[in-house]
C-alpha cells in the first residue's frame, strides 16, 4: 500500500503526520469554530509555566520535527470517515469534514532556535493562524517539542557533570518507545553529548554512533578470553571490551594475556571507582596508556560528578535510562495558550485568570541582556514590538503562511549540528551558578515588561467589567 | 516516494520496522557472530529485575507491537550502506552485509499474553533464534515492551484508585512524543481506563475517545456564555463544558441561565473538592441530576483517592501527565538476558554473576498458584518442562520459525479488548493487599523452583572451574 503524494517519507519514518495524532477536543473545537463561522485569526504561545524539579534552565529542542509536522499534517480520507462516525459528531455539518479534507496548515510561526537556553514564561513557539488550524495542531506541537526539550534539558546537566569527558546517550531500550529513542538521541546530542548508541539516529541525523558489546557476547562463548579474542578479530582497532560479566580484574588480566590491545575497557557494574583505579594502573603497567576506560550502568549526573570528584580515571560515560527518560523529572509542564484573537482587524488580547493558572496576553518576544563580558544576566518577556537597548530578541520567524522559511530549512544533519553549536555557545555565556547540579540561588532573573503587565491588567479589567460576568 | 512491499503501512504508522532502530552494539555483535561462523541457537529472556518505585505488580503490554516488529523488521539497502560506511565496520567482511540484506527473523517466541499481571524475574518474552538474529532485535523489543508495560502498570494504580469511576487517559501532550502518546493510550486502556483523548488511538485500536473543550475555546469568545452556547449548538447532546477559565461558580450559573443542559461539567483547576460539591448541589437544584462532573488537572492515583475519600461527587477523571509518563516511576528496569545456547545439539545454560546483577540460566516458565477461591497466592519460576500440580503456566507460544501463530494474530481492536478483559479478570484474582496504593506487605510471593536453583548452581560451578578463569 502506497500512501499519498507530497509526504517525504525519508524525512522521518516514525511520523505519519496524521492529523488524528491529537486530542479529540481539538477536533470538537475546530468543528465548533468552522460550524459557527468563527473566522478569527488566533495567536497561541507554547511555553512552560515552571521549571521542573532540579533544573535551572531549559534547552529548546524539537523545532525541526515541529515544522516537519506543520508542513505535512493532513487528514487522510479514512481518518475523516472515522471522525464523522463518532457519536459526538452526529450533528456536525459536512462543512467541517470538507475543512479537514482540505486541511493544509497556513499559519505563521515564530520560535526559539533549537539549542537556545530558555526559562519559564518564555514562548518556545508562537503560532498565528485561523483559529481552527491553530487549535488542531496543539497536541502534536506540544508532544513533539516536549520530548526533545525535556531530554535536552536533562542532557545539559549530564554533560555539565562530565566536565569535558565524553557522554554517549545509551538509553534506547528504556526510552518511551522506538520513536522516543531516536528523538532522545537527537536531543541529547544537541545538549552536548558526543553521540548515541542509537543507530537510526546516527543514520538519519548524522550523529556519531558508539557501541561496545553486551554481556551476552561473553556468555555465549564457553570461555571469556575466547570471547574477547573473537571480537578483536572482527574489530581489531575499535573494540571496547566489557569486563564485568564474571570478574572485572580477572577479565582484564585475560585481555592482557591475549597480548592484543583493545580500544577501550568498559565497566558496567560493581565498585566503579575502585575498579577504574585498578584498571588504569594495570593498563598503564603494561604500557597501554591509551586504552580508554568507558563506564556505564545506572549513571546519572550525580553519579558522574561523584566519580570524577573521587578521582576516578574515566575517559567517557555511557548514560542510558536516567538521561533518555529524564528520570528525575520525566515531564516539563509545556502549555499552549491563546494570547490574542483578531477579527475584522480588531485585536483582542486574551488571558486566563484561573486560580494558580494565570497566563499573560499578547504576542510576546523574549529579550536577553548580557554583561559587558557577554555573560547573560537577565531576560525580559515583552511585547513583540518592544525593544530594550542592546538586548537580543530570541524568537525568530520560521514559517510564513504555512511555508517554512529558507532560513529554517536545513538537512537533518546540519540542523542538529547547528543546534549543538548554539547550545554550546549559550552554555558558555550562562552564569556559572546555573551550571551546577544544585538549584541556582538566585535563579536566573526573568521579568515581564511594563507594557506587558499593563496589557495583562487591561485584559483583566475588560474581563471583570464584561456585562455577563 | 513509495516504500518497499511487504510492509503493511496500516499496521502502525509510526514504525518503519527499521533494523537500525537499535543500539550499535547489537550490530557489532551480530557481525562478530556472523564473521566467526558462531552458529549457535540462543535463547534470550526479557524480564524485570526489580519492581519500580510504588508498584506491587506489573501489567504485561506491548506484545502485539513486538510481534509486528519481529514479523517486519528488515534492513533497507541505504541502511546497510550506512553501517558498511561506519569506521568500526572497516574490517568486517561482506558476509555480514549479505546477512543484513537477507535478514528475516526466523525465531520462536513465547510470551505472557497482554494484560497478564507479572512480577520481577518472570520472563515477559522469550526468544529462541540463531544468535545474531536474537541479538539484533534486543533493543527494539525492550523499547516496545517497556513503554506499554510501564504505562499499563501505572494505569492499573490509577484505575484502582478511581474505584469504579471512569478514568480517561488525557496525556498525549506530555507523553514522550506522538508515538508514545498512541501507545500510552493503548496501554492505559488495557489496564482498565475507559478511553483516551488520543484520536489516533481511537481510530487504530478502537479505543473509546473522549474530549471536552479547552480554555482557548472560552477565551476566543468575547463572552463566556456565548462560548458555552456556541459549543452546545454544535454538540447538543454530548458537550462537556469547561468552567474554570475565569470563575467556576459564575460559569455554572451562566450555563444554567442559558437553560440548555450539557452532558457534563469539567473542573480543571482550583479547589476541586469544594467546587465539585458546590457544582453537584447547584446542578441538582435545577434538576440536572444526570449532568456528570468530570475532573482533570494534575491528577494522579493519590489525588483521586483523596478526592473520593473526601466525598467529592465526581463521575469521571481525566488523567494526563502522571499517567502517560508514569511520572513517579518513569521506567521499569527491563532486561534481555542470554539464558541458553545450543550448538550441535549440545545445550549450555548461561548466567551472569556480576556483582548485584546475577541472572538465572535456562528456559523458564512461570507457574501461578491460586487458592480454592481462585485468588492468586504465589508464583514459581521454573524450567519450561516442569509442572506444579494445578499451577497455571503463563507463558504461551506466539511465534514459530518467524511466523506469528494464528492464536496470536488478531485485528488491533480485538487484541486490545481481549487484553483489557484479561487484565480485569487477573485483577479480580489478585490478593487485595496488592491493589492498594501503598507497598504490599508482604509482597506477592515468587520463588524459583529447586531445579532452577540447581541449574544456576551448576552454571556457577562450571564457570568457576573453567580452565581459563
Amino acid at each position: 500500500m502506497c500512501l499519498g503524494a507530497g509526504i517525504n517519507w525519508t524525512m522521518f519514518p516514525s511520523n505519519l503526520f496524521s492529523g488524528l495524532l491529537t486530542d479529540l477536543y481539538e477536533l470538537t473545537m475546530a468543528a465548533g469554530y468552522v460550524q459557527n463561522r468563527f473566522d478569527v485569526r488566533a495567536t497561541f504561545e507554547l511555553f512552560v509555566r515552571h521549571l521542573p524539579l532540579n533544573r535551572n534552565y531549559l534547552v529548546a529542542a524539537g523545532l525541526e520535527q515541529s515544522l516537519d509536522f506543520l508542513e505535512n499534517v493532513h487528514f487522510p480520507a479514512e481518518e475523516i470517515a472515522f471522525v464523522r462516525g463518532l457519536p459526538i459528531f452526529r450533528h456536525v455539518q459536512p462543512g467541517f469534514f470538507d475543512f479537514l479534507e482540505r486541511f493544509d496548515f497556513s499559519g505563521d510561526v515564530w520560535a526559539l532556535p533549537e539549542g537556545t537556553v530558555f526559562f519559564p514564561g518564555e514562548p518556545l513557539l508562537r503560532v498565528t493562524a485561523p483559529i481552527a488550524e491553530a487549535q488542531l495542531v496543539e497536541t502534536s506541537l506540544l508532544s513533539i517539542l516536549h520530548l526533545q526539550t525535556l531530554i535536552a534539558s536533562k542532557a545539559a546537566r549530564v554533560t555539565a557533570a562530565a566536565a569535558g569527558r565524553s557522554v554517549v546517550e545509551f538509553g534506547s531500550r528504556r526510552a518511551h518507545g522506538t520513536e522516543a529513542a531516536v528523538f532522545a538521541a537527537r536531543a541529547a546530542y544537541i545538549a552536548g553529548c558526543a553521540g548515541t548508541s542509537n543507530t537510526f539516529a546516527g543514520h538519519f541525523f548524522g550523529i556519531p554512533v558508539y557501541g561496545t558489546q553486551a554481556h551476552s557476547w561473553i556468555m555465549a562463548h564457553d570461555d571469556e578470553a575466547e570471547a574477547f579474542s573473537n571480537f578483536l578479530d572482527v574489530f581489531p582497532e575499535q573494540s571496547t571490551l566489557l569486563v564485568d560479566t564474571y570478574d572485572v580484574r580477572k577479565a582484564i588480566d585475560k585481555i592482557i594475556m591475549l597480548g592484543r590491545k583493545p580500544g577501550g575497557i568498559r565497566l558496567d557494574s560493581g565498585d566503579v571507582l575502585a575498579d577504574s583505579l585498578w584498571t588504569r594502573r594495570r593498563l598503564d603497567q603494561v604500557g597501554w596508556k591509551d586504552v580508554q576506560i568507558f563506564v556505564s550502568g545506572d549513571l546519572d549526573e550525580h553519579r558522574i560528578e561523584n566519580l570524577l570528584c573521587s578521582g576516578a580515571p574515566i575517559d567517557a560515560f555511557g548514560v542510558g535510562t536516567a538521561l533518555s527518560t529524564s528520570a528525575d523529572a520525566p515531564y516539563v509542564g509545556v502549555i499552549y495558550k491563546l494570547v490574542e484573537v483578531e477579527l475584522d482587524h480588531r485585536i483582542r488580547s486574551t488571558a486566563k485568570f484561573s486560580a494558580d493558572k494565570k497566563t499573560y496576553p499578547g504576542r510576546k518576544q523574549v529579550f536577553r541582556l548580557a554583561t559587558a563580558e557577554t555573560t547573560y544576566c537577565s531576560d525580559i518577556i515583552g511585547l513583540e514590538d518592544e525593544t530594550f537597548g542592546s538586548a537580543e530578541p530570541l524568537l525568530v520567524p520560521v514559517m510564513s503562511r504555512g511555508q517554512r522559511l529558507e532560513t529554517a530549512r536545513q538537512d537533518p544533519a546540519s540542523a542538529v549540528r547547528m543546534a549543538q553549536a548554539r547550545f554550546l555557545a549559550e552554555k558558555a555565556r550562562l552564569p556559572n551558578g546555573l551550571l551546577t547540579l544544585g538549584i541556582a540561588d538566585p535563579p536566573y532573573p526573568v521579568s515581564y515588561s511594563a507594557r506587558l503587565e499593563e496589557l495583562c491588567e487591561q485584559a483583566r479589567q475588560s474581563f471583570t467589567t464584561s456585562p455577563l460576568t
